[in-house]
């Protein structure tokens, strides 16, 4: 059993999803781990990490404005020191979470055929995200 | 150490609830780990997993009805391919998440008394649905 | 490779954000793992896990008041045997979720700078709480 730990650095520019799945499975297939579970974890209270579909770009802006609508700027937030986006953006980090966990079997990720995953910036300024992974397997 | 993987294959008739626990720990007990961790993880981005009472029949209906609300089929969502379920169904599955992380200790899954283990299909029709199982241990 | 498990009780005593990151901290390093996965499950469907900011104070209580907001006490709920908090509790544990999966990296949990971890108690009357935690790594 091997294990192997590395740090993704993400610039984000504004509110967005942004796709990561490539940069994981390729660092995953690196590993070359049969069989395994590979755990992401995104180390914020602003960003997150989610899974959906890697199709349909709208699905993306509709993710996005939902959001906006769960945890509205105008919700008369008691915490507004960083701005009237800094309190939604922690409750869409509640909302969508922090940690994905995903086994490897026969080699590859068990993503499903339209599984993406993503690191949701919910700032609405630039920001320097860190996703760490780790893999465990043999 | 030891690992074990497998997939269930799930049908689903309509927008629903699903109890899964039995298979689930059934699956798990057989793979005779005493101590380990148990990640189940939904291949899909319009069906997902959550971990609630299997003891009242309302709370399952009630669940549904909330997460017809907070991410309705009138909401004006710009991605609608498949039909007016379509985008809610990716924000429900967003909202409860598609992986689970449980402890096995003393050769049993760590769940509370009151934990089932459910997957929730969140599109109208029929789908056949995959949760890969991936246990760790010895 | 080693496997460590723990289970911490925690007394709430109303509906209420209880920061564990210390005592789960604490723990992980008792295990001196230097690579590792670490797990953290709540074994309830009425109380559940976070990460969150651990600075502002005003944080916690907008998270409560959103909870409260997207998961409302009046919702008509069918599911009410146990009072009018009853419900709302089930609908914000699954909105949180149950588990969490935080790498172990040189020693130490890769929480970032102002990440806590939190039980979530959603009744409003006093609950023991029971959350497990499990390591592996080396």
């Amino acid at each position: 059993m091997r294990q192997s730990t590395t740090t993704l650095e993400v610039s984000t520019t504004c509110r967005s999803l942004i796709e990561i799945t490539r940069e994981v499975v390729r660092w995953a297939a690196d590993q070359q781990i049969d069989t395994g579970m590979l755990t992401v974890f995104c180390r914020h209270t602003s960003a997150s990490l989610l899974i959906q579909e890697n199709a349909a770009r709208e699905v993306r802006s509709d993710i996005l404005d939902w959001l906006d609508r769960v945890a509205p700027e105008d919700g008369g937030w008691a915490h507004d020191d960083e701005g009237p986006d800094d309190m939604p953006a922690h409750l869409k980090a509640i909302l969508t979470g922090v940690s994905l966990s995903i086994p490897v079997v026969n080699g590859h990720l068990a993503l499903g055929t339209w599984q993406g995953i993503y690191l949701a910036e919910h700032r609405a300024r630039p920001h320097r995200r860190q996703v760490v992974l780790h893999l465990i397997g043999e």
